[in-house]
């Protein structure tokens, strides 16, 4: 390694920028890599039957013996949720808050990851490596103890923002750590990476007090149930409700693993203030007069917009929807979600409950910084180089014209693509040659083994169905000896086309016969004949594209 | 029939409440059937492959010789696309305004559909069956030539209000007839069937002249190219477009021939007004400067989603992005659009234009009313009754609010479901006994041959795939002579797990075997066997539970 090398600092994402979820940036020195966060994201629908998506950590693996540290800013699953498989794989210790820990330590028990390296750290924590120290400042974001973070290089600091919001009420352990950030950023910092998110919002995002104040009043005025569906790791959201119902003498049970655990946790790490007699046991609260209930819930993945439908089905197991209840939605509804919350207001509302929804915004404030809250966080950074992250391309576009109406030049905005690579050189930004990013799909317990051609064979599958020849033929191939049958699944309903499939069956028959005939020993031809006789047959009379699957056996 | 029976008359919906889209009311008096709209809906996501939905008929067909007429509204799919389907089956006269009727006669000739007898009304229009007298009103809605139907019956007006909104800055053929409304209103109506799509908005609806406004400030600004992507039917809409680039001195090119023939019919029938030399060839519009160029486009079905995803992906024959082009999406981000919406605008972002999307409302109206429209047709008619319709549950459930608001006692206000019966006796409502309603899947060429068995099929392939299993076994049953063999698609990809499936073979084989040393001959029994066996050993590996579909051949 020549010396030049050992200068540069690399900095690049292996996801997380252009999408939302999967984060992972990398920063890594001559010697040493340092990760930021290791999120998972939800599949896109087409990506069929995948149960979620992680980053590829090809370039890690590769690279592993300079792996020192993974950070994690904080515990939402688009952060931590790719830990529990990469720890498998990757051997390094975890650097994360209090909070974000204790619910790490629960993902990786309940994964069965038995090996790992959690090290705490806070606000006043400084880590040393060989070149660079590690710092940290807490922000306001939706989950408590969440944390930007400061590597200070040689050449400067590069400041990973986490997701934050500012907000001047929230305050305790859910503030901002105002003074830090404006310290280090009159040390100098060479880079920012900062939360893009609402990076389309005017404004300031709102604050969780208003949201608190909402419940307040909303409980006052409720007269039967309420049961609130949020999710579990709000905890400021959470404690607002506990106070809302304490003030209108109402009784609060948690229902559902998830939560209970959450709110166990944050109770005792102190994040959690419940007031005396107010959280009771669901046994309790189902003997209690409507007009003391609150019930708070979420799905088993924190994860309120499943919950939400869930009950409005009625397939949820502790709590039916009855005459008179309030159901209040506190959630985003993000793209995507709408039709399935959409349908189960409508759910509820037919089973006689009202619905308050995250739609009138009230009851939900988001935990990303708007256009207000970004330009507070450069105007504190003063960063030398922005680079937008998180989020789609674009919001790190709006995040860019925010940095240009700040003062910014275009060559102190950069906006990375997964895999591309800024080298910092003398303080000095430039493209440096990219590395290979990409996605692992997870589908059970299969990482990485669903590809294109399986989700393109999915794909087509669940549009026009599957339809299975088989035909056994003779050792010497002169003579079918079973078949040829056909079978379809999801293509036409069968008792009614019982004709088609008979006619269907005849093709191959008369293909069959005419190669054997023909001496046609070729499967892949005789295969393919079949194929694209039949395709070609029933796109005619059905203008379906079933699969077609012929099998020949030897007998 | 006995003498009271001819008396009643029935309101019922065939589809539409409840839903949105396929709306199909009737109107039924002693002898005759009278139908409003027959309208199609976008298949919700879980319809895997399923083309549309469009309402099931059966009781139409039913009660045949009653039928006397479908009355439809306006020219919206979800108002007359199931009409191409219908009028193969039913063979009754279709009345409608002059547009409409324009548009609906493309679609049958498109459909092959050659029978059918279509008959213009218009708002002076005063049809005479035998027990009811029909006059229609216009309304102002996102396509012109909307209207909504009076049935005068001897117990009073029974109103379809079609689609509208009270835009009195609409002129013209896009006007309101309010003058109508309010003599039918005084002469006294017994139940108003209304619109309740924008229920839950407060305010009045935006105005179609606002968007026009929009559209002259922004062409004056914008230096490149604009390409507009909205509704082929708004030509409200079309109309703003061609002023204000006439007015900023560019030209029009229309791309797609949807909207090509839609523009047209619209010249032709005076709908629509072009000033001289503004609209040219698609050829012209390539040739000129980016400064002087308009383009508007939509899809084939009138659908602009669809086609800035197109372009957006770079698939669009005639419309590629080019650096300073400015796309300017006018049309409504729809639950279930916003996904493929937001990928579109990142991708187009990328390739170096700019977007102005609906989001920001500025380049787009609704075309139904919001409360205080609402309000404003309860105000003109003074129903006895009012049915809100067109619209999910809680869009009919805030209607009924409205109508509250509006001084309207709880048994003057029916929520209809789909197939529930109003019967009027002497000016008052009771429930009748219920009429089927039900959905028809369309998918390709089958009409309602996809059913539940099909869809639940689809679903499953489409999250694990299938495992085909074959095998041959002697006439006597006593013998394997070919296979098994297993082929699976979408399920593993098999390369990589060549162990996986030869293990699984194994474990048929074993089956087999031991099934053949028992002499269990009973295929069903032994099938059931193989698909329990495999299920357990790969949802044991994989966590996947693909269909197994073992078949048994006899050689």
């Amino acid at each position: 390694m020549t010396n030049q090398e050992t200068e540069k600092i690399k900095v690049f994402a292996l996801g997380g920028v252009g999408e939302v979820g999967k984060n992972m940036y990398v920063i890594e020195t001559g010697s040493q890599i340092f990760i930021v966060d290791a999120g998972l994201m939800i599949p896109e629908d087409e990506m069929l039957g995948i149960d979620m998506v992680i980053p590829d950590i090809s370039y890690l693996m590769d690279h592993k013996t300079k792996v020192k540290a993974i950070f994690i800013t904080h515990g939402h699953e688009e952060h931590m949720g790719a830990l529990t498989y990469i720890l498998r794989k990757l051997e390094v210790p975890v650097f994360g808050t209090k909070f974000t820990l204790a619910l790490l330590k629960e993902e990786l028990e309940q994964a069965n990851v038995r090996k790992s390296d959690l090290k705490e750290v806070d606000r006043t924590t400084i880590l040393t490596f060989d070149e660079v120290k590690v710092s940290f400042f807490r922000t306001t974001h939706s989950i408590p103890d969440s944390v930007g973070i400061v590597f200070h290089t040689d050449q400067g600091a590069i400041v990973h923002s986490g997701d934050y919001k500012f907000d001047p009420t929230s305050i305790g352990v859910f503030s901002t750590d105002i003074d830090i950030m404006a310290q280090v950023g009159s040390e100098g910092v060479l880079c920012l990476l900062s939360d893009s998110m609402n990076a389309e919002k005017p404004g300031h995002t709102g604050s969780e007090n208003q949201v608190g104040q909402e419940f307040s009043d909303a409980f006052y005025n409720i007269e039967g149930r309420i049961i609130v569906v949020t999710y579990a790791t709000n905890i400021q959201r959470l404690q607002s409700i506990f106070l809302a119902a304490n003030e209108s003498g109402r009784k609060v049970g948690i229902v559902g693993q998830k939560m209970t655990r959450v709110v166990e946790i944050a109770k005792g790490l102190g994040y959690l203030t419940i007031p005396e007699d107010t959280l009771v046991s669901y046994n309790e609260i189902m003997q209690l007069p409507s007009n003391q209930v609150v019930m708070i819930t979420t799905n088993h993945q924190g994860e309120p917009v499943a919950a939400l439908s869930k009950i409005a089905k009625g397939t949820h197991k502790q709590i039916q929807v009855s005459q008179g209840d309030t159901f209040i939605f506190a959630a985003a509804s993000s793209p995507g979600t709408e039709i399935s919350i959409s349908k189960s207001v409508d759910l509820l509302y037919r089973a006689g409950a009202n619905v308050i929804s995250g739609g009138s915004k009230r009851f939900h404030a988001s935990g990303h910084g708007s256009q207000e809250d970004i330009k507070m966080m450069l105007h504190l950074m003063k960063p030398k180089y922005i680079v937008p992250i998180h989020g789609e391309y674009r919001m790190q576009k709006a995040h860019a014209k925010i940095a240009k109406s700040m003062g910014m030049q275009d060559d102190q905005i950069i906006i990375l693509e997964k895999g591309e690579v800024i080298e910092f050189t003398d303080q000095k930004a430039s493209y440096g040659s990219k590395v290979y990013a990409g996605n692992v799909l997870i589908d059970g317990l299969g990482i990485g083994d669903v590809g294109n051609i399986v989700l393109r064979d999915r794909r087509l599958l669940s549009q026009d169905g599957i339809l299975v020849i088989v035909v056994t033929l003779s050792k010497d191939r002169n003579e079918i000896v079973a078949g040829p049958e056909i079978i379809s699944r999801g293509f036409v309903y069968v008792r009614e086309s019982e004709q088609l499939l008979i006619d269907a069956t005849g093709i191959v028959k008369d293909i069959l016969d005419k190669c054997i005939k023909d001496q046609i020993m070729d499967w892949s031809t005789l295969k393919l004949s079949i194929r694209d006789s039949l395709n070609q047959y029933l796109y005619e009379k059905t203008k379906r594209r079933p699969m077609i699957l012929p099998i020949i056996m030897e007998a």
